[in-house]
């Protein structure tokens, strides 16, 4: 006989674009919101009982409707209005998480100034946020950034790891370093200037990677979640991913010509998976 | 004091063609393989020492070397003898991940016949499989598959969802049901009939999408995985996650002309997200 | 001065879905539909005179209300119907191109049985069509497939090629030949029966694929062009696009192991490219 | 009998990273680069005669052998080195084609700085470039741009244009207007300074679509291609694909709220396709 142990439901990929035109100074958010939802919604499964159930498309409204509403400027802002009018309405829902995506959209210049209301999307990264929002308990903030795509051209090695019978692979002193990561931090507790933090947490994130002396992926992936843990102490833990993105040098020798770390293939596959989180 | 609270590193996206000879009959395998360790590499975050280190690099080379040694016809099989191979040597891997991907081909036709060496990919769907290996402990192995892409156009129902506000969708007694769906089940003990048993499996998962009578995604969802268990007895529990990629009726009131249920516009965002873990 | 030389302008991934309903035998049509006119539009573009513009709504529009009254069963007739419409009720149209995609679906299994209304897509290559529509004048069906992966494992050389200091490639009497192929044929005169020429002309590029002994990707692509060519008089040429989509044969010699054409990488890029257009 | 009518062969997607080491100060190119013959290439197709045949593994090892030797410092000069190399030494090569592009890395920051040997890869954008080149005869060099996601919030309009029984959209004063832009331009003759003359055809076209009192998206595109040819005489057509990226304002009037042109639902399918060559 068949039990239901675990379920959620939600809607993802909900885009939306809000402008907020102070004059001839427009500002643009471009946010894609995912809602999903536990709680007391096992007869839906199990009976095909519906009576509970907040459509999804319902979901899709109030993601609309909340954003026209709500003053903030922020999508950590944005999550927290949409998760508490999402409940306050269904007591049946018992946990709610709001993810939100945030394409970078930057002015566009013309005679020498910043347009007002001309833009270009800037990438390849997009900003992220993640609410996790219990009603009447915890309310749990994360931030982060995924598609940061990075590379070192020095300060980079790789030696002393172990070798058996399947390793090829010879040690360096001085290799290419790229990886496009995933970062997500946890605040302790849910703030106010979530906009700045991220401003300086990123460059921070940024120049450790920069400047480390690098003895493998995991060593400069550690460095760049303590300094970010040393400079904001409201943030709990960081969760960094990054891929080892191989840049091979190439053989020119068949071609009489040397190569001194100049020339190389960028591969997307196969690639190293480096991953941690990192606590206080 | 940063402290590393959990870590894993390994190599992913490794592609693998096996092409087995038996005269004119050719078998092939295609698939794509993860490896993920868990042990004893804290100093390598910490101090970059890499002494403990298995390059992602020589697993690479060990996918491909124990590609060529196995006999396993599945890559659950596949998997197995990986993971043993690959901690044997390396006593400070606690835990080891294999994930494998496989994409399906199948023969073509050349007078009439199946060719033995000729084959045609076919998808959307791809077969996955995900071992969990500790090395003098438990084994568990998943099987499942992804990108599955069905569509019912009768038997499926919408009606008695809870209204509000925002609520503005009609219930509607005849709707199409789409969905991209992902399904893993796992096995209570590893077994021998690895391709078999997902045969078997798939045929009643699809079956039971075809003929159920349904209430909600959530509903057929319950059925598909009640069915599933029932049928093999060997699997402990199954992971469905069915998005609601909708399909919207057109208004052609505008041109005159009624809609009775016929033409519709396939979206791929905003959708539906539904997903359930079902135990006996 | 600037000045227009050429310009088109219409709707392009207007996407869809056609159910028709015979009883319990329901059939599905997915069509993902482009329009694209020339004409007298110059105004437009140089004064923003839009009295002679056509919205790309109003493609969209159409796109969806052809498709209720058409008794078209393929989107070559289809597209011709569309065509017709679009072009007869605005003259300053000189000439319309009509693109279709169909995704396939076939339908499922349930009892033993071929359910009627329950349905999974088949990949990954997609049917395409291309109308060329010049009111009153020349009108040229297209069609074809995009997306074919293929791949045979025996009866493919290359051997004999140019030798340079930049060749390090070694010949080779067997290797693996697998493409993504890309066909598209035009036919002389607009036909009836283009699902029945569809299946014979894919057979029989199929049949000559897995059959044909190959010194190279040029030599099968023109074997499967002259064989289609010989079996349907009515279609004028064929262009195929065959890239090369390489699998290297891995050297497990350091691991001490032989490699008699078993493991292979399958690579995405670089990728060889081949295309030719054949006529009678 | 089939006859061979166009053929062309080459090498796709050959990646490249080039690091340029002036002691601390690295600069990087990361070129993505393809190779298009034409020439002398039939008796490979009729007869699997591969004695002509360049492999296209051979124009891959060109690629990066060239990288190495070569001194430009941009794409559109690296294509000419390449070329001239391939056809130097291959009299049955008549025509060839080497496209290239180009992904964009900027400096990361750390102490305040410009880091040396740290960067950041910025998109979504890639820059283009297009070499045609016949060996004794015609050399055209195109460059240009693709993926450009741009945006404006002000002085976009769409009102006068056709309408019929099948038109719905309303006349709007005050839209937004967005695209994913691909512009490619002709130069008459080779020149030297390729990067500055990108740059300051890039801020024109970005200046123009920022200031432009747009009254449709055809409008628009003809005033960016008639700012930049004036700017640049050396440029001697340009074509501007600019798709219709719709930003769809939502109906927020069943939650009783109004919208003023605040919250927009983004989309990437159906949208408009806008496309004309500029020549003088």
């Amino acid at each position: 006989m068949a039990r239901l142990a675990e379920n959620h439901y939600g809607k993802s990929r909900v885009r939306l674009l809000k402008v907020m035109r102070n004059g001839d100074q427009h500002e643009l958010r471009e946010w894609t919101v995912g809602v999903h939802l536990k709680g007391d919604f096992e007869r839906c499964f199990t009976d095909g009982n519906n009576a509970g159930i907040m459509a999804t498309d319902t979901m899709k409204n109030t993601v609309y409707s909340v954003a026209r509403d709500s003053t903030a400027l922020t999508m950590e802002q944005y999550a927290q209005d949409l998760a508490r009018l999402l409940t306050q309405r269904n007591p049946q829902v018992k946990h709610v998480r709001v993810t939100v995506e945030e394409k970078m959209w930057v002015r566009l210049k013309a005679d020498g100034e910043q347009h007002g209301s001309a833009f270009r999307q800037r990438g390849p990264d997009v900003a992220t946020s993640d609410l996790s929002y219990t009603p009447g308990g915890a309310e749990v903030v994360k931030s982060g950034v995924k598609g940061l795509v990075i590379l070192k051209t020095s300060q980079s090695s790789f030696t002393g790891f172990k070798r058996d019978a399947w390793t090829t692979l010879p040690e360096t002193a001085d290799r290419l370093f790229g990886t496009e990561a995933t970062i997500v931090w946890t605040y302790g507790s849910p703030i106010e200037d979530y906009a700045a933090t991220r401003t300086r947490l990123m460059e921070s994130l940024l120049a450790t990677f920069a400047r480390h002396d690098s003895l493998s992926v995991q060593h400069t992936l550690f460095a760049m979640a303590d300094e970010a843990l040393a400079l904001e102490p409201r943030v709990s833990e960081i969760v960094l991913t990054m891929p080892n993105r191989h840049n091979l040098l190439v053989d020119l020798s068949p071609f009489g010509q040397d190569n001194p770390n100049e020339i190389f293939v960028p591969t997307d596959e196969p690639h190293g998976h480096i991953e941690a989180r990192v606590v206080r």
